[in-house]
């Protein structure tokens, strides 16, 4: 119960300018300091603290061992119709990712689809905020990023795939539905956390060091076999994201990025759809709302089960955090408020 | 024993020509014929007779029946710089499909990028067709189709989302690396295939009667709650492609295709990638070739397993077969070989 009461709660715009503090002493302008302390404060406020806040101090230490370049802006390497590919210059992950989306956006204006890939970037965080950032806009948009070599390929013990996130969102009430899928069953941030707490996972998550399946997040992150999701079918779909991040982008694959402890220089795509270019754009709100209906109409499994489609908590989280603040560790959150950098 | 004894081998022409002389007799140009009968023998050379032999009669029963028309012909609704909307008039999904890719190759020439949609499409039969004849012809592709309502959504009983598989294809060695993702852990098909020689599935496919999950296809197959890939994933998964291929196709959605027995009238979308664009194009071969000699040191989990990438498995059954004939219940080739029909 201790850690429990350890959590406060942040208003959001002292969270960002907090983190907007910091990186401005790190060689951000004024202007991409506000941009990316926006972008982490948001994933903290949609519940996603392990790509908000928790992640800001390694996003901080990798622009201090100049992974990370504060003022590097992505730059076109080649243009080749509704295709552009861009060089990342090693710039902020989050910064670059949002360009990218923006970019494949105006392309795909006039083209009806665009795609915008992204050598030599960094990690993006979480890859939702771009599916948020264009469906909002009322743009269907996927995208995915490769990254370090971070799970065994299927049938194999030692990390060679990554878990390549893939999003797909699309506007729905001026919202978005937004899917941001991992390929791994669940995440190392997940398993640490459920393992400081001692709880087992639900549902198995990876191999023991003796190759059998196991719910136990310590026994999984001591064998580094975390599971692919759908196993062989998402150790599957992991293979064919970096090599597809790869080569549409001339950039870097998961081998090559290797080690995890200081994984940067990443590869990524996004592709962009104007749906309102499409014969059919006025039935198509009508259309989703239809299929959310159905959905929700399941038998749920038990009394407590709630049927959602993905994104449709984080509505919930966001209204409730933005009212009551975001809710954050109390050390996590002195840390942060104690860094001092000398610029 | 006496199961795998009523396995035969039949060439792949003697296959083909029976499958056209049956698509001749109900309604088939000799055109339409031959192109439709090579997809489904290359489907059972590859060994998917589950799409192949196996399915052929019930494709021919649709046929009869009405849902599927020989004859129809997709025609263009509306086009939009990189897009094609077209409606494939209830018309033979694989010739459908089939036409739909060669039309987003030819967008993506010049537009790098290249997306058409199908709405009012049959089954498709195996997604990998598709993707391994667009990168035989040097293309990327990204396919997908929609379901009727197979498999529950996460937390749910009842099925209301489909397996709306997921094609990725990619050029590599005058081949292809193609992955084919249905968004269910496994197929019917395969469930009862396994079912009917008493053995169980290696991992949990599904859940009981009673909600717990269970390696037992029998008990899958009764309780129709088959187990989506990765859990909660492969059921967003599904969701958000089923929505994709609805909006951008103007087709009907999963919950409108409705009943499984008489699966009809789905709709598709194909995205296609020129890499021949591409400012790396002269690198991307060895690119490809790294990632997969990185993949192939990997450590097997025991000595006899062999770490693969999606379709390696494939090139050397369509070589044995090819070699050999295609093995096939003797049971199905004899009904196959005896069916008549007056046209």
């Amino acid at each position: 119960m201790a850690k429990k009461e350890q959590s406060i709660r942040i208003p959001f715009d002292k969270m960002k300018s907090e983190f907007s503090r910091i990186l401005l002493s790190i060689g951000f302008s004024l202007e991409k300091a506000e941009k990316c302390a926006g972008i982490f404060t948001m994933n903290s406020l949609d519940g996603v603290n392990s790509h908000g806040i928790n992640r800001f101090p390694r996003f901080v230490k990798n622009i201090l061992e100049g992974l990370v370049k504060p003022e590097a802006v992505p730059s076109l390497i080649h243009s080749a119709g509704s295709i552009e590919q861009w060089n990342g210059n090693l710039g902020p992950g989050p910064l670059n990712a949002s360009f990218a989306t923006d970019r494949a956006m105006e392309l795909a204006l006039g083209n009806g689809i665009g795609m915008i890939t992204m050598a030599n970037t960094n990690h993006w965080m979480r890859g939702g905020t771009y599916g948020w950032q264009a469906a909002k806009k009322g743009f269907v948009l996927l995208c995915w990023t490769n990254t370090c070599p971070n799970m065994p390929a299927w049938g194999a013990t030692d990390p060679r795939i990554g878990n390549n996130p893939f999003v797909i969102a699309v506007p729905f009430l001026n919202e978005a539905i937004v899917l941001d899928f991992a390929m791994s069953q669940y995440s190392y941030g997940k398993m640490e956390s459920l393992n400081s707490d001692g709880t087992k996972l639900p549902y198995p998550g990876g191999f023991n060091k003796l190759g059998e399946l196991t719910s136990d997040p310590g026994e999984i992150l001591e064998s580094w076999r975390v599971l692919p999701a759908g196993y062989w079918k998402g150790a599957g779909l992991s293979l064919l994201l970096d090599i597809l991040a790869t080569i549409l982008s001339g950039g870097r694959s998961t081998h090559q990025i290797n080690t995890c402890s200081s994984e940067h220089n990443v590869s990524q795509v996004f592709i962009a759809i104007d749906i309102k270019s499409l014969h059919n754009f006025s039935l198509i709100e009508n259309s989703i709302l239809q299929i959310i209906e159905d959905l929700h109409k399941s038998n749920p499994e038990t009394a407590s089960a709630k049927i959602r489609y993905p994104g449709e908590n984080v509505l919930e989280t966001r209204k409730i955090n933005l009212e009551k603040g975001i809710p954050v560790n109390r050390d996590t959150w002195e840390k942060l408020t104690c860094l001092r950098f000398n610029s």
